[in-house]
């Protein structure tokens, strides 16, 4: 367990409970359930892999509220076919992730399962000031901090040629994109001053943007042309005759933040389009404006033949 | 979900994780998984005991911790084959416990299980002064909050006649054994002041003394004619040609709080004993001073023939 914290760790594992200090008053909350066969899929991903990403997709959540990622507990359901060494590379995965955000793993409960292994988890956080996704308005920009896309090619190819990678070479624009999909990096904002509404990416850009607008009850514009795509995405969508943002707008699992402010806000982060009264567009490179429907994952999965969990 | 403490929700499911204000900065956070056929048994649990038991183990962690349980989020994995009526009377009784102790339920996910039910729930609960397990010193009262026995005996006559039991007669004392079993009550302790180490019995009252000593680097003893044992249990376990104090030693599940504070404390609960320097003692009825070993629940599950899951 990582015990980095510790001063703050009032009680960790081994008591009724774990107890520990919190600086602020707004405590953030995300729990998650990830099932064998259902979730992920052990014949491509590895142990260490599942534990990194499980972590990962639960920072994202509390990074999108505005919030410090801080304590991590999980429960592990285990088959008994399982070997210890599998919890162990499970743990190593996650506590390379906690290091890179500083979270304290502070409780790691495990039991029996009968058939899938079944993780749970729980990641508290706090703010200083709670981002929700029901904060935008009119004429403000939409951004995101990170390239979109990647995740769901490495997907595909992951699916096309069924194999599992266990490590990444930086050089292959392959491989990096499958790195995307099996070890995601959550994409923190430096700064959230002036961000009125936020969300991570997990269900596709379309379909995360169309929750803001939902609980913001406003429309939105993007502009194809600048939605940021990576270079590795390009050249290998390319040759695979696949629609680079095509993935970026529909593919899912990024892990990106989106977020609104105003447009002439200092950030690193690219804008992509604007906050309207209502309606959803999308402009295309030639500036046609077209009213969109989010396709989601779902579809994603039929269009691109993929059959088998995430 | 309950909304009673909505001043103190600032963002609730819906978002990417649930906010919420504590008073306190010493914040307590319990985890529990139960998945079918490991820790429960459709066929001597309905679904709304299911889910106001395992509210109530969870609250009864964070009460042997000295805290106030405040926020519960949930997260289930269904098999195909459940209906939503189901997840509904759960989630019924779930809340039916969580009114009792002014629980929120502040989340409640749901995705997709292969073979069995899954449920993994976290409480987050928040306290002034936090008592672990480790506090206890010789010469010190050792006490519990509630009866003891009656959850071991209710599972015993479910496990012998193999019948579920969805109302209960309380003027049946079988029916109230069961009871306890099936829907446990958390037994608060009204004033923690001068408790110096604290634990809920859920393996069984020697088993979880055992762990205050452990963590204490205390010894004990315990006088078997202060066990509190009910009317009920005395009158069906005598039926059934079952020692009563036997459960009450080794039975678990009770849920009660077993604490160590100054022997003249003021306070509802029973003084069972004493905390020496070391060894573990019972004095019989005769006043017999003998040696112990926790049985536990396995070995109280090979005695009663208690074939599957609690």
């Amino acid at each position: 367990m990582c015990k980095r914290k510790s001063p703050d760790i009032l009680a960790g594992i081994g008591d009724d409970a774990a107890a520990v200090k919190t600086p602020r008053k707004n405590v953030l909350i995300t729990s998650d359930m990830m099932i064998e066969g259902i979730h992920f899929d052990l014949s491509f991903t590895s142990f260490y892999q599942l534990g990194y990403k499980f972590l990962a997709i639960n920072i994202s959540d509390i990074l999108a509220m505005g919030g410090d990622p801080q304590y991590f507990i999980v429960s592990m359901g285990l088959p008994e076919s399982y070997l210890s060494v599998n919890v162990e590379e499970m743990y190593s995965g996650m506590m390379k992730m906690a290091k890179k955000f500083d979270v304290a793993v502070i409780g790691g409960d495990t039991c029996a399962s009968k058939n899938s292994l079944v993780l749970s988890g729980t990641l508290i956080g706090s703010a200083r000031k709670i981002i929700k996704r029901s904060g935008a308005a009119e004429n403000e920009g939409i951004f995101v901090t990170d390239n979109l896309g990647d995740s769901a090619m490495g997907l595909v190819i992951l699916q096309r040629t069924g194999k599992k990678v266990r490590k990444f070479n930086s050089s292959s624009a392959r491989s990096r994109l499958i790195k995307k999909h099996l070890m995601p990096e959550p994409s923190p904002l430096e700064n959230i001053t002036g961000v009125t509404s936020m969300i991570d990416i997990s269900d596709g850009l379309l379909m995360d943007l169309g929750h803001i607008c939902d609980e913001s009850k406003v429309g939105a514009v993007i502009y194809k042309d600048r939605i940021p795509i990576s270079r590795e995405l390009k050249e290998v969508a390319g040759r695979w005759n696949i629609e680079p943002v095509e993935l970026a707008l529909n593919g899912g699992e990024d892990y990106a933040l989106l977020f609104t402010a105003p447009r002439s806000m200092r950030t690193s982060a690219v804008r992509i389009g604007e906050i309207v009264r209502k309606g959803r567009f999308i402009v295309d490179e030639k500036g046609k404006k077209k009213s969109y429907k989010p396709e989601g994952y779902e579809h994603f999965k039929k269009k691109f033949q993929i059959s088998k969990s995430k």
